[in-house]
């Protein structure tokens, strides 16, 4: 697979995503239905078997190598006030996670995935927005192209996650942007802000998008007007993951947002998500509405990470157990409903 | 622990148990304060571990020994076409669990638990209760007994599970006479009838209660007239954990009816339940309701089995690893925010 160096090297991949194998899909679903349970009773697990089928294009499906991508990097608007947290927790807690002692590190290895985290310059963050945009071309192409080599070979399925004070900001900004709503329908709390803070994180917002004028119909505008080098670096990772024919599950707002970039690039990645969680922070929901995701669960959180990514793992897990390894009816002599 | 033989030993049983150990609850929630996350930010992750602190009375809560407990009945009823599968499909499936080739079979295994599968004179099915109350009182109490006993000694946590074609028509009969709500309101399709056949089912679910005028103040006249013997079991079996200090997760609609009748006879028994998820079932949400309990997930699912308990499992294990494992701000030297 050819990396991204350019827009035009972008532009080329895009074109060429592979559109998901709907033979495989449908072999699934004819092994499905010999289950010894009522044809649909498993719900959404049973889709979620399917969606692995389809787009990984086996008819069995694997899960040997899952990986969890955390993106980490720092913000500019972090200047002007609008975490409960400083700037230095993103560094502080990409050592945290180095050692093993954050919430994702626990879950991944509940889930025996692989952790990889991947910092963007944390000593040089992106530029204030509220003066300037985020990123120049250069800058966010480099960090789509860190997320678009950062696939692993012959993975089976990709988590994602992200880690940067300050970037609820960004992905509420993308969020009005990319979607229309006004910035205060999709604005929260972060990680725990008060009101006269949400009230001036909102009013932060608006100014960004007044200053920087992006232009809704050019995503990759949006992003690197209102951006993060990790947000910049998920959304080369989904279109890297998507190229390489690698189903992926979405975490929370950041990863969404990142994931409602990609798509406007290129629809057909939209099939390549499962998206894990909706989380506490308003935005996620209008995201979610403008990808057509239905999460799988609904748990508040709003730790991001990768967290939710990594609880839904072993959803997608049992759905694969049940179309392995259960017995069909001919095999247990089961009475099948004749429906 | 003493057994229950009669009414009156279930009565003692139910009048001495234990009400949950605020102190181990309240270490639970000082240590997550202390983990490298906002807090709170784990939402119901965080109530979880605290759930199994106060319930397991232990400020370091265990996972050790899990077992999913699956109770098999026959009903009667079934003799009035309420179901889209034969009455023979239980022992089937029964069989089925016995050789490892059902749904929960494969996810007991992926959750490390320990399944046990009771089978309660599936030979000889309840009374036909458009006819005689579902059962007389030494039957139900012989049921309950067995669910009393079943509680395997030193579990940490239990998952329920029931397998018993017909019993989303006793589960919706005992749900509309305990919480009022209509026949119609609180009936499904079950397996998997059709606009006819759910009618069907109304009616006959309509005409059990008008002829066996069950008591709704009286919660064991309402399952001994419209329940089932698994259901009764999972009665005993709910009522024998919380006498043992043993947090329970609760499947989905029958497994949830059981649970109601146990919380109407002993009201601290719901402190000791977690619900996996809301399936399909019309009655569920119903049941949920007057729990007042909130499912984990939604995800479609209307097999039973324990399947949604088992499902529901990774995520109190994730809580549990989360409380152990984490860093605190003060072993990682993160930045609190002060809050």
């Amino acid at each position: 697979m050819r990396s991204v160096a350019s827009l035009a090297d972008l532009r080329a991949a895009l074109a060429q995503l592979p559109q998901g194998d709907a033979e495989a899909e449908a072999a699934v679903a004819a092994r499905q239905a010999r289950l010894t349970k009522p044809p649909g009773s498993l719900g959404r697990l049973e889709e979620l078997v399917a969606w692995l089928g389809r787009w990984q294009g086996r008819p069995a499906p694997r899960l040997d190598s899952v990986h969890v991508l955390v993106f980490a990097g720092n913000h500019g608007v972090v200047a002007q006030n609008v975490s409960a947290y400083p700037a230095s927790v993103t560094t502080q807690m990409v050592a945290n996670f180095e050692r093993g002692g954050a919430a994702i590190n626990q879950l991944s290895k509940a889930v025996h995935a692989t952790l990889r985290v991947i910092p963007l310059t944390l000593e040089a963050p992106t530029a204030d927005f509220t003066v300037a945009p985020a990123m120049s071309e250069a800058e966010f192409i480099a960090a789509v192209k860190i997320g678009f080599d950062a696939v692993p070979p012959q993975a089976d399925l990709l988590c994602l996650g992200e880690m940067g004070i300050g970037n609820t900001t960004a992905a509420s900004a993308l969020t009005a942007v990319l979607t229309g709503a006004a910035p205060e329908l999709v604005t929260g709390r972060g990680t725990g802000i008060d009101d006269a803070g949400l009230a001036h994180k909102i009013a932060v917002i608006t100014r960004a998008i007044t200053l920087n004028h992006p232009d809704p119909s050019d995503p990759l505008d949006v992003l690197a007007k209102l951006g993060g080098f990790e947000i910049a670096g998920l959304v080369g990772l989904i279109l890297g993951g998507a190229a390489a024919g690698i189903p992926i599950v979405v975490d929370g707002f950041i990863c969404s947002a990142a994931a409602l970039v990609a798509a406007r690039l290129a629809p057909p990645v939209a099939g390549y998500l499962v998206c894990a969680h909706e989380s506490v922070e308003l935005g996620h929901h209008h995201v979610l509405a403008a990808l057509g995701l239905t999460p799988l669960l609904q748990l508040d959180l709003r730790l991001g990470e990768g967290t939710g990514a990594a609880l839904a793992m072993p959803l997608v897990d049992a759905a694969l157990c049940i179309l392995r390894d259960m017995a069909t009816f001919a095999s247990a002599g089961v009475s099948d409903s004749g429906a």
